[in-house]
This record gives structure tokens, C-alpha cells and sequence, in this order.
């Protein structure tokens, strides 16, 4: 993942996007972020994958330097932050849900899931609903259209 | 990314494309084959952004272990190879196109550009057809639905 300054390596977005979250865990972190809605370091460090604090920490930074995560004091203990996703991070849940439904067909474990079956006929439900009740829990304004 | 022998490190169809293209170069040599349907060594190799002949080697092995590609015996010179996506790389088209439309919106460069507009009203269209002209170039047939 590049450093937000950076030249860019070709005018290609999907260049573009692979700078940002083109590694092993960044898509993990924001996967945690917005679907499982984990907001504090110690809660993101407990994903099932195993993440290194010191990669978690250096994704973290990233993130928020790119703008897809603005990081705030919890109210609850003034020593600790508490991470929540921007719209830009709001915007990947189309290409997130298209990497689930690729994954489960392709793997042996979810070949037949219910995610699979109502994708074919509600995508643009389904995806509207996560992303609005991301923007809920994260606080965020509904963009214009 | 994992070889395919490796244990998967959750159940997380997300984690599982990650084991498979979580890196800086696995999509660029995807998106060469099926977008600009380059199919010999050397043309993977001048891709714009510049990957490593040691990369491009070790990202084509990795992808044929995995199902994504097929190598075969360059018709025109059998010293060489040329490689095809498979269905399973095929079924990744709607995922790189949504990282492209994000890309493109994300970027200063291509925010306006038409494949964003088109995208909104004609995503079904585009991705069918594009999935349509990489199966007839690679020889693949249409999958049963």
C-alpha cells in the first residue's frame, strides 16, 4: 500500500484502488470496520485471522491518512480511540459484497448460502440497507445523489 | 498470498479471495489478461505500472495452482506459453468493475467518466457482456445458470 503522497503508478483506478487496500489486511480491518461494526483497537486486534498489532496499528494509519477512516477520543476512556468508517469506505461495500459472493461460490464452505441466493435478486437492496445502517452507526449524513 | 495447500485462516469468503489476490499485483495481472487481453509473457510484462519479471512469474504460478488460469504451449512458438483466464476468473469481472468504478470516482482523474455513468443504469449489460467477448476470446464455454 502506498504512502498518501506518493506519485501514482498509472491512471488505472483499479492501480488506483490496488495502492490503498491492494495487501493482505487492509480489506480485513474494513471489513471488521463496517460489517462487523468493530470500533476500538483491542476489538479489531480479536479478528479470527490473527492480526500483528504492529500491522493493524500501520493499516489503521494508513486508512485514515487515504480518508477512509477517521480515528476520535472514546468518550469512555479518554487514553483510547475509537475508529469509524467515512462515506469513501462506505463506497467499497458494492466491490466487499461482490468479493463475499465470489469467495463463498468459490469456496467449499458457503457454496449454497442464503447471501448467495438473495444477491442474485436484491442486490441493490441489500446494499443500500448496509450501507445506511453503516452511515447510522457511524454518524454519518446520508451523500446526495 | 496462501498456497493452495495452505489451512484457510477463517471461514470468511472475504479472507479467502484475500488469500488468493491480497496483494499489490495479482489484480493488475488479472486485469491485463481479461481486460486488455494479453496473453503472452512479454505482454504481461510492459503492464504500465511496471511489475517485476520475478513477480509476474511467481503471480502466474500461484494463479494457475489456484484454478485462475491455464498455461498452455504458445501455438506460434512452443518454446513460449500463453495463458487464459478460467470461469473462476471470469466470476471476478462484477467485482473489478465495482473496484474500478470506485477507483474512478475516488480519483481525481476519472470521476466523470462514462463508465461511471453508464455503470449506474446499464451494470447488469456491461458486466454480461464484457464476461460474453473474454469467454469467446479465451475459448471458454458460456456456464450453465
Amino acid at each position: 500500500m502506498g504512502q498518501a503522497d506518493e506519485p501514482l503508478r498509472s491512471n488505472c483506478p483499479i492501480s488506483f484502488a490496488l495502492e490503498i487496500f491492494g495487501d493482505r489486511w487492509t480489506l480485513i480491518v474494513l471489513r471488521d470496520l463496517m460489517l462487523h461494526q468493530r470500533q476500538r483497537y483491542k476489538d479489531l486486534l480479536a479478528c479470527e485471522e490473527g492480526i500483528a498489532t504492529n500491522v493493524l496499528a500501520d493499516r489503521l494509519m494508513r486508512l485514515e491518512q487515504r480518508g477512509l477512516i477517521t480515528k476520535d477520543r472514546d468518550p469512555a476512556d479518554a487514553r483510547k480511540y475509537i475508529y469509524q468508517p467515512t462515506e469513501l469506505a462506505v463506497g467499497l461495500v458494492p466491490m466487499l459484497l461482490e468479493m463475499i459472493v465470489w469467495g463463498a461460490r468459490s469456496s467449499k464452505s458457503g457454496r449454497n448460502s442464503k447471501l448467495i441466493t438473495s444477491f442474485k435478486t436484491e442486490r441493490e437492496a441489500l446494499i443500500s440497507d448496509l450501507q445506511k445502517s453503516i452511515r447510522e452507526w457511524a454518524g454519518l449524513k446520508e451523500p446526495r445523489r
